[in-house]
C-alpha cells in the first residue's frame, strides 16, 4: 500500500516555536518519515514553498527517502482570492488565479510529480441569486482548460467538497464534477475524491467512487470519515465503516495503484497515533478484502441479491 | 405559462366508484379541464392506456380541449420490473423494459407528443456490497442508447430522484444524470427535475437547473416542495420559497418555454383547492419577477455582491 | 435474546389468497413460529382484532407457544383520524382517539400482556403557519394522561417518528419525546424507539439510547437500519452497523431484558430469509460485544480517549 | 425591538492594528453604537475581560448608551477546555470550568445584567464508544445545578449546537436540551436557541421554538440564517425565510420581549453593511406580522387546515 498523510497534521508546539521560518518545513519531513507505514507525502502551494527552492525540496525527497504524492494549491492562503480564485467577478484576478496554478505546474514538473490538486474552496456563493451560475461556470471551463493545457504531462485532479461555513461550493459532489470534466475536455482532468466530503455532500459515496474509477479519471483519494455535515477528517472508519470497505474494496477491484492519502484532522489525539490507528485499520481491511473473498463478492453482485449481499457483510465483520 | 398537473391527483372517491373502467381516465380529463389556469395534462403509461385505443385517447383531448405535455413510463406497475428494469440482473428483463419503453415512444408519436419520461425508480439497490455498480451503469447505458435511438423525434427525459424507501435510486442527483446523459451520448436524452426529488438529493438545486438549462437538457420540470428528506410534494414555495423564486427566474432567462408540471401530492386537501392554490403563487411569483427587475438581477450579479443579492430579496420578499 | 418481528411481513402471496378473513391472523402466526429464534409477536389493533374475539387471540399464543410482546394502535387504520388523531382539530375525534386507545389498553390487559405502543403518525402538519404547535401540545398532553390513567399497569409507550411524506410528525425526535413525558408526568408513559426512525430524526442514536435507558424510560425498541432520510428498516447492521453495536452495546450495559423487536421491512426479499439474516446478525454482535470486553469498554471509557475508542472498534470490527 | 449584534463581528483591519490591548474593547463599542438599530451589546468570558476592571466595563455602558444583553462565557478560549469542560474526565477540570462561570455570574450581576449564556462547545465526543454518555450527562447535571444555585437572580442561559467539525455536541438539540434542563430542575436554567444551529440540527425548528415558549424558558435568541449543515450564520432569511417568519410570529404570540441578538457571521461583507440589511429585514417581518393579521393566523390555525396556511403564506410573501 502506497500511504500519505497530511503534512501539515505535523504541525505539533515544537514546531510553532521553531523560529528560522526556513527550517520548518524539515521538521515536518523529520516527523512524517518516522511514521511506519507512509511512503508519501504531498506539498501545499504557496506555503510549503515560500522559503526554499525547488531544489532544496526535491532535495528533502531524496535525503529523506519518500515519495511525493503530488501538490495542492491552496487559495485560501491568498488575499486576493477571498471572493474566489477561477469565479471572481474581477478578470486580473480570475488570471492570476491561473498563473498561480501554472507555476505550481511547472514545480510540479520539476520536483518528478505528476498530480497537482485543486480545490477551489472559495469558488461559490453564500445566498440566493447572489451568482450568475452559468457565467461562473463558465469562468471555471475557460481556467480549467487553460491550466490543462498548460502542461499535458500533469495531471490536474479537481477535489470537490459541498461547503464551507456560509459558502457553497461550485464543486459541490463527485456528479457536477465528473459533468464539468466532460465539459472542459481536457485528458489530464480528473477527480480527488475525500471521503469526508462525499459523506457531507449526501451522495452515494461508493456508486459515485465506481463511477471515476470507471471513467479512469481517480486521480486522488483522501481517506477519513465523518457524519455527513462537515468535513470532519475523523479516523478511518469509525463512523462509517461498511462505507470505507465498499470503497477500498472498489479500489482493489479496479487495480487503483495510486496513493492512500489520509486527510484526517487530529486535534485532540497525536497525530502520530492517529496515523498508526489509521494504518492498523487499512491493514485489516486489506486482509478482509483479499482473494479468493474477491471473486466471491463479484459472484455474489451478479444475482444482485440483498440476502447475499448481507451474506457477505457477516464475513466482513 | 403552460400548466400541467399531475392527472392521477383528481381520483377522488367518486373516480373509485366507476364501475366501467373504460370511463375512469375520461373522468380525469373533464376533472382536469375544469382547473382555471391548466393547459396540459400527461399520460401514465401503462395505466392509463389499459382500457383504450391511442385514438380514443388522442380523442379526449380534442374532445376536452387540452394539450398533451408527454407521457412517462411507470415501472413500478409491472410485477417484472420489482427487482429492477434497465438494471434488472436477467438480461430477458432488462430487454423487456426496453421494448416495453419503445412501445410508449411510439404511442406518443402518435399522439403528436414530443417527450417520453422515465423514472427508472425500481432501478438501485438497497445495501452495500449488492450490485456491481459499473455493470449496473453499463446495462443502464445500453437501455438509454437503444431507447433514443428507437426514435431521434422523441425526446427521452430522465427523472431523477434519490431514494424510495429502502431502495437507493441509481439516478440520485443531477449530476450524475448529466454525466450519464454525456455517457450515453444520444442528442434526444435530457433531464426532467422535481424540485422535491432535488431537495430530498441534497443537492444545489438552482445551480443544478441552471446547468441543466445551459445544456439544453432540460426536457421537463415537475414543481412542488419538500423538506429535503422525502418526495413530499408540497404546496409551491410552501417550505422553500426563494429556491422556488431563483428557480422560476432561472427559467425566465433561459427561456424555458416547456410546460410546468405542478406534481404535488395532496391528501388531506382537496386537489383542485391545491391546484388553484399553486397557480396562486405562480402568478404570484410570475408578477414579481417581471421587467426591469429581471435586468437588474442580471446586473447586479455581474458583481457576486452578497450585500446586493440580499437587497433583491428585499424586493422580492 | 428475546426477539420478536413484524407479523404482517409474513403477508406473502398466500396470504392474500385466503378467503375467510377469520383464518388469514393464525397464517401469520403459523408462518412466526415456524422461525427460528422468534420468542415473541405484537399485535396491531384494530386489524389483527378484527375477526377475533380475545379469547381466540390469546388461545393463539398458548397454541402457538409464543409471547406477546405487546400491541399497538395503528390510527391509519381510521379514516377519522387522516388530519389527526390526538391532534386533531375536531374535539369528538380526539375523544375516539382516546377511547379507541383505552379499548386497545383493556384488551392488552386481558391478554396478559403489559404494554401499549402508540405512533400518533397522523399528528402533525404538512405546511408552515398550519397548525398552533402550543395548542396541538396541549391536546397531546390531555389524551396522553387520559390514556396513561386508565390503567396504571398498563405502561404506554410513544414512538417517535420525524416524519412521513409531506407530514412532520409533531413527536419527531427522542430529546422531544423526553421533554413531552415529562410534560405528561405519567409513570406509565415511556418510550420506544426505532432505529430508522432515529436515523431519519438525525439525532445521536446512542446517546438519546442511553438518556431513555438511564431514565428507565425505554418501554420497546424497534431494531432496523436506514440511510438517514427515510423509514428504511433495512437488515440490521447493513448500513450503520458501528451505531447497531453501540446500541446493543447499551442495552446490554443497562440490563435491558426487553424484546428486540425487528422492524425490517422487506420487499424483495423473502421475510423468513431477512429474519434469519437479523436474528445471526444479532448472534454476532452478542459474542462480540461479551465479557469481559464489556468492562475494558467501561473501563476505556473513564479516559473519554479517542484512540482508546479506535482500539475498542479495532477489536469489535 | 431591542437588537444586538456580535460584538466580534466589528473587529476589523483597525481593530487588528491597534496595540494598545486596552483600547480593543472599546473600538467595538465605538463600531457597535454607531449602528442605527442596535440597542444592546453582549460581553464575552474571558476576552472582553482581560483588560479591564468590571467598572470600566459598565462604564462603556453608560459612556456608549447602550444596553448590556447578556454575558457568554467561551470555553474554547482555554487550553484546560480543550477535551470538554463539564464533561471532561479529570474532576479538577470540570471543578475549574464550574468556579469560571460562577465568576462570570458574579461579574454579571455586578454589570446588572442577568443572563450568562453557556454554549458548552468543548463538551461531547469524536467517535463511537469514546464516552460513557449516562456519566457524562451525569457530569453535566452536576456542573449546571451548582452553577444555577450559586446565584438564583442571574439566568443561565444554555445554548445548544450539533457540532463542530469531528465534535458531536453533547447538546445538540431543542428538546435534549428542555430534557436536561427538566433534570437539572432549577429555575434560573433555560435555552438559547440560535437558528443556524437549529437548522444544522435538523430540528423543527418552529415548533421547539413554540415549545421553549410555552415553558417560558427562552431565555435568548440569536438570529441568522443557515444551510442545515454548518453553522453558517448567513443573513437573516436569506435562505429559510418563511422559517424566520414564523420564529418572529411565534416571538409575537409569545410577547417575547428579550433582545434579537443578530448571530450573523460576515466574512466577505462589511459588518456594518450586513447588520443594516438585517435590520431592514426585521422591519419588512415586523410590519408583514402586525395585527390584524395576527388574530386572523391565530384564527386559521384553530382549523390547522393546510389550504389557509398557504393562504396565510400568500399574504406574507
Amino acid at each position: 500500500m502506497k500511504i500519505a498523510n497530511r503534512l501539515n497534521s505535523f504541525k505539533d508546539e515544537k514546531y510553532h516555536l521553531i523560529n528560522d521560518p526556513k527550517l520548518r518545513l524539515e521538521y515536518l519531513f523529520k516527523k512524517a518519515v518516522k511514521l511506519k507505514g507512509i511512503t508519501h507525502v504531498d506539498l501545499n502551494y504557496p506555503d510549503h514553498f515560500q522559503y526554499h527552492t525547488v531544489k532544496e525540496i526535491k532535495d528533502f525527497f531524496s535525503k529523506y527517502k519518500i515519495g511525493i504524492n503530488g501538490t495542492a494549491i491552496r487559495f485560501y492562503s491568498y488575499q486576493e482570492f477571498q471572493h474566489g480564485a477561477f469565479s471572481n467577478p474581477q478578470k486580473e484576478i480570475r488570471e492570476f488565479a491561473i498563473q498561480e496554478t501554472k507555476k505550481i505546474i511547472d514545480i510540479t514538473e520539476q520536483l518528478g510529480a505528476s498530480v497537482v490538486t485543486i480545490w477551489p474552496g472559495q469558488d461559490g456563493y453564500e445566498v440566493p441569486f447572489q451568482i450568475n451560475y452559468e457565467e461562473v461556470w463558465n469562468y471555471e471551463v475557460v481556467a480549467f482548460k487553460k491550466i490543462c493545457k498548460h502542461n499535458s504531462n500533469i495531471k490536474i485532479s479537481l477535489e470537490y467538497k459541498p461547503h464551507e461555513p456560509r459558502i457553497n461550493g461550485f464543486f459541490y459532489s463527485g456528479g457536477i464534477t465528473l459533468d464539468f470534466i466532460s465539459d472542459v475536455g481536457e485528458k489530464n482532468l480528473g477527480v480527488t475524491i475525500d471521503l469526508a466530503h462525499s459523506l457531507a455532500s449526501n451522495e452515494k459515496t461508493a456508486l459515485i467512487l465506481s463511477r471515476i474509477l470507471q471513467k479512469k479519471l481517480l486521480f486522488g483519494i483522501h481517506i477519513n470519515d465523518g457524519y455527513g455535515k462537515n468535513d470532519d477528517g475523523l479516523p478511518l472508519g469509525s463512523v462509517n465503516f461498511i462505507t470505507l470497505l465498499e470503497c477500498m474494496y472498489l479500489l482493489r477491484k479496479f487495480n487503483y495503484n495510486g496513493v492512500l492519502y489520509i486527510d484526517s484532522d487530529p486535534k485532540l489525539i497525536n497525530a502520530t497515533t492517529e496515523f498508526n490507528l489509521n494504518v492498523k485499520t487499512l491493514k485489516k481491511i486489506k486482509k478482509k478484502l483479499s482473494q479468493p473473498f474477491i471473486s466471491q463478492i463479484e459472484k455474489t453482485q451478479k444475482k444482485q441479491s440483498i440476502a447475499e449481499a448481507i451474506k457477505l457483510l457477516h464475513k466482513l465483520l
